[in-house]
């Protein structure tokens, strides 16, 4: 099933399939001290990764990359230190393998157990941001899979040296240095072979911009878990308590405004309009935000510039916000359905009657009544680290953990039973 | 995202998208008011589904089907009464929508549930069983989706006369008859849009053959889960009882030889090979068995045919067996990383760390020792139904249940908490 993958790919790929037979059977102590010794040699080789990043910056700025890509591209010692630190942040997890998670014993004496194990070859396709490669490899270890990679093209000196630390950290570790793949030499070819890599990479998650994202999605014949992008609304019933809606409003769009569970769309329902929008504007206008506001919006606010069409299904990851004028709750919910990209919906509301239809009728990731869409994140959940927020339905849904970089596999012990 | 999709079967979809909001809020109680409406229609509606069977049966005796399919392809009072049983079945287990899965309080009082929630439109494309369209339907409902069907041309009549059924039962509970939708109009077209249309079908399960199973999987733009296909294995340990290995092997193979948990081949290991082959090829060979073994197994099987290489990939799906000496247990496991579909594999041995190291080395949907490989099935698990057996890693492995056919959303309850 493999035949369409480029051969040198597939060879890192069969890597990758023989070292996760051994790191899948690490225990919980084994690979605790795998990561600490992944995170002890970065440390190590601060000097080696500063001088790859500054080849990589180095050719940025010939090439004229963007501030922002630069900034996340750059690394500097408190960021090594940083990496690091997040590995041990993730060998402190419990360990998601082995979990027992049904039990069950058959009429015959047939004895069943349903059990969390690794996926097997975890690959991710994702941008150039340095901290995206340790992280992965970190989450994906620690939970007992062999990792493949494909960064940014930006990044690839960077990658490279962080690849070459943990791979070495490793073998010091007695643990096969195939369980961490790069394809970053081999570009666009390489993120293609991952995607058709059908029996050799289990799961493929992207992390990236909605386009990275998309393509994967559409182009992948291996498993993906979709991650990412959210155009989160916020819904101000007519019962809205001011403060409410106000606070998490601001908080929701300005608190970080270019990540994921930020909100993008505000839709007031039409009886709150006089009351709320007025002062819940100021407030966005005070952090800065620029509101986007069909007719009703701007006749109350004049520094409403129109909202477009367009902008009700835009993730504007700026200190831009889209506001509606609603009907009422139908309108809402509505809207909604029309262009959510099921990451995350709050509704803010003094009617418990509403909010739990809010709750049972909106389908996304998570629905929230009362509260700020920004706490859809693996930490804020308490998982202790994030692979990412899945907009899927299959497998996964919002904010990843450790567990949800395992499988299962049912384990039946017998004495001779045959079927009747 | 849906743009691919012709027009047509998007509207049907968006239609199927529709029903399913309602039919996603219906309560246990009228889930099973439905299936039971569903089940009588069937049976009242008995001579219409056998007039409309009659008419595939004449179609495909005119192009000269073969005896199995035309054998699957009917139906009579008793088969339809069968279909309407199957209905009241899944009817009687517990309703899968509305679990709570987790439940947590953040810090700040924020209160978290991770609840269990239906797909929305589950669709299905399989061959000419008729059986199918009614338990996928069952199945689908009973979770709280809509679904959408594209079966076999040869049963598009009986498939048509069923879904007039089952959809009549919808409308007399007052339930969105667009909740059942078929393409089976369109041909190949149909199953093809099925497959492209992202945004409007949640999961697509494939039944039927490996080559359907692979299209489907290969082809698919929406979430897949494969089910089926099994190159099944049955290692003979060196201290595997003999009682235990004749036993389990001929009920592994001849019990129901035409199904994917019926085993395909057996690994010897060579120190049993004089003590186990003869007798456990002699008991096969008195059940009708064709035993295709390697030199070292034709050494002591004189019936044996010669095995090719093809052999160890194939899913004989009839009274055949691939039959191989291996070294030790190193070369089965190695033997099964090569040839197994992760479908079932089991040892039989009275060793105990060889059975333990079986299970936990071994990759696969469904890990034996000692054990039929017969039992992998929803029924026999105890799961009251199975929607297919599923041989990917992502959202299901092993036996589905209706539980399978649900995803999970998180609800947050707050009182105005922002995230600092």
């Amino acid at each position: 099933m493999s035949t369409a993958v480029a051969p040198d790919v597939a060879e890192r790929l069969r890597s990758a399939q023989r070292a996760a037979r051994q790191i899948g059977l690490l225990d919980d102590a084994a690979k605790v001290a795998l990561l600490t010794g992944i995170a002890d040699e970065i440390l190590a080789q601060t000097p080696a990764i500063i001088e790859a990043n500054a080849a990589d910056l180095a050719r940025g700025d010939a090439e004229g990359i963007s501030a922002g890509l630069r900034d996340r591209l750059l690394l500097d010692a408190a960021r090594v230190a940083a990496l690091a630190d997040a590995v041990r942040a993730v060998a402190e997890l419990p360990d998601p393998v082995g979990r027992v998670l049904d039990e069950r014993e058959l009429a015959n004496g047939v004895r069943l157990q349903k059990v969390a194990v690794p996926f097997g070859v975890v690959a991710s396709i994702y941008e150039a941001r340095p901290n995206v490669t340790v992280d992965i490899t970190a989450l994906a270890l620690r939970s007992g899979n062999a990792v493949a990679l494909r960064g940014g093209s930006a990044a690839q000196s960077t990658n490279g040296a962080l690849i070459a630390a943990m791979r070495s950290a490793l073998v010091a570790a007695g643990v096969d240095p195939g369980g961490i793949q790069s394809v970053d030499d081999l570009g666009r070819d390489g993120a293609r072979a991952l995607m058709r890599a059908r029996g050799l990479v289990d799961v493929l998650v992207p992390r990236g911009s909605a386009q990275l994202i998309e393509t994967v999605v559409t182009e992948s014949t291996v498993p993906v878990i979709e991650t990412g992008a959210g155009v989160v609304h916020i819904v101000l019933d007519e019962s809205a308590p001011l403060e409410w809606a106000r606070d998490i409003v601001v908080n929701a769009k300005t608190q970080r405004p270019s990540v994921c569970n930020a909100v993008e769309t505000v839709l007031v329902v039409r009886s709150a309009a006089d009351r709320l929008i007025p002062p819940v504007s100021d407030a966005l206008i005070a952090a800065g935000v620029t509101i986007h506001g069909d007719a009703e919006v701007q006749q109350r606010v004049p520094a409403a510039v129109a909202a477009t069409d367009d902008d009700w299904a835009t993730e504007h990851m700026s200190l831009d916000l889209s506001m509606r004028v609603v009907d009422d709750l139908d309108e809402a919910i509505e809207h909604i359905r029309r262009y959510s990209t099921m990451h995350t919906e709050s509704i803010i509301t003094a009617d418990d009657a509403n909010a739990e239809r809010f709750l049972a009728e909106v389908d996304a990731a998570v629905v929230m009544a009362n509260a700020s869409t920004r706490f859809t994140d693996g930490g804020e959940f308490g998982f202790g680290a994030e692979v990412g927020i899945s907009t899927q339905k299959l497998h996964a849904r919002g904010p990843m953990g450790l567990p949800e970089l395992t499988s299962t596999k049912w384990l039946a012990r017998g004495a001779g039973q045959t079927r009747a």
